[in-house]
């Protein structure tokens, strides 16, 4: 495990950092939470090697923050869904957005609560309802004039607003 | 930068882990709320390799997460201070922090309201005074009965109440 775990360190961030600090494993809980769920699709979306992404995956299912399931449509393939744990870090996704949104460049996406409308402030609350919107009573979609970067399949479903945790179609 | 960057998705998230997904940079941007300051405070308390933290240190400083400037005690030596954009991170940390709190083991450390000694909740919110304390105004002390596995000198400072930022004394 040499490289992955920080022993050392009596601290719950060490902890967080030893199942989701690897290259490339927020950004594939970043497209579980826009209901990305087959390999092909996350392979798609985010030009790594298949590898890499096989590793991946199968860590998050043994730390318990991805589910694997079988794949209805797709005889042999599974479905990959984030567990309750794995939901829990949507602060961790959002506070790492709201930095990068202030301090590099404006979210190519903006995130509002479904029920009203509104988009969310740096807190991840929703100002009109005084609430802290779980992911799936959030609606995302891409800020005007952007989101055009790319044409994978998932990037085209993601051009319509969209659930957080609903799956996309491709 | 092959390893680093994250070229091809349009994402503040990308932008923000471009900046403090490496291993171990979460970890001195941690020390640094908790007022370390000197390479061998956080050599000691970090028991990383000295090439690996000057290389952690220097992307940092590149990046405007810490500032270095001149040790007035220590001739030839430097000390790394939080920007404005560093101290930013604040709300990252506490939300990795409060997953691994939750779904790992009890954090080692509980984190106060400074003004009023109320335990912060998980949105890093005070719920008596019902805003969010910038992390000056963040007192940090022991959970009961933790904090003893280490006997570094930073470990040993922070074995008193300390608030986030002011400078530790080793």
């Amino acid at each position: 495990m040499l490289g992955k775990d920080y022993e050392r360190q009596d601290c719950s961030i060490a902890r967080t950092l030893e199942v989701i600090g690897e290259r490339w494993t927020l950004l594939i809980v970043r497209d579980a939470f826009y209901g990305v769920q087959r390999f092909n699709d996350f392979h798609a979306h985010l030009d790594i090697a298949k590898a890499v992404l096989s590793d991946r995956l199968t860590g998050m299912v043994d730390h318990g923050i991805l589910e694997r399931r079988a794949d209805p449509l797709h005889g042999g393939r599974h479905l990959y869904q984030l567990t309750a744990a794995g939901r829990d870090l949507w602060p961790v996704l959002h506070a790492l957005l709201v930095w990068g949104d202030h301090h590099r460049h404006p979210n190519s996406r903006v995130f509002q609560h479904a029920a009203c409308a509104t988009e969310l402030n740096d807190n991840g609350y929703c100002p009109a309802c005084d609430l802290m919107p779980r992911p799936e009573d959030i609606l995302t979609k891409p800020r005007r004039g952007r989101g055009k970067l790319r044409d994978d399949p998932v990037a085209v479903a993601l051009r319509t607003p969209h659930r957080l945790l609903e799956p996309i179609e491709t």
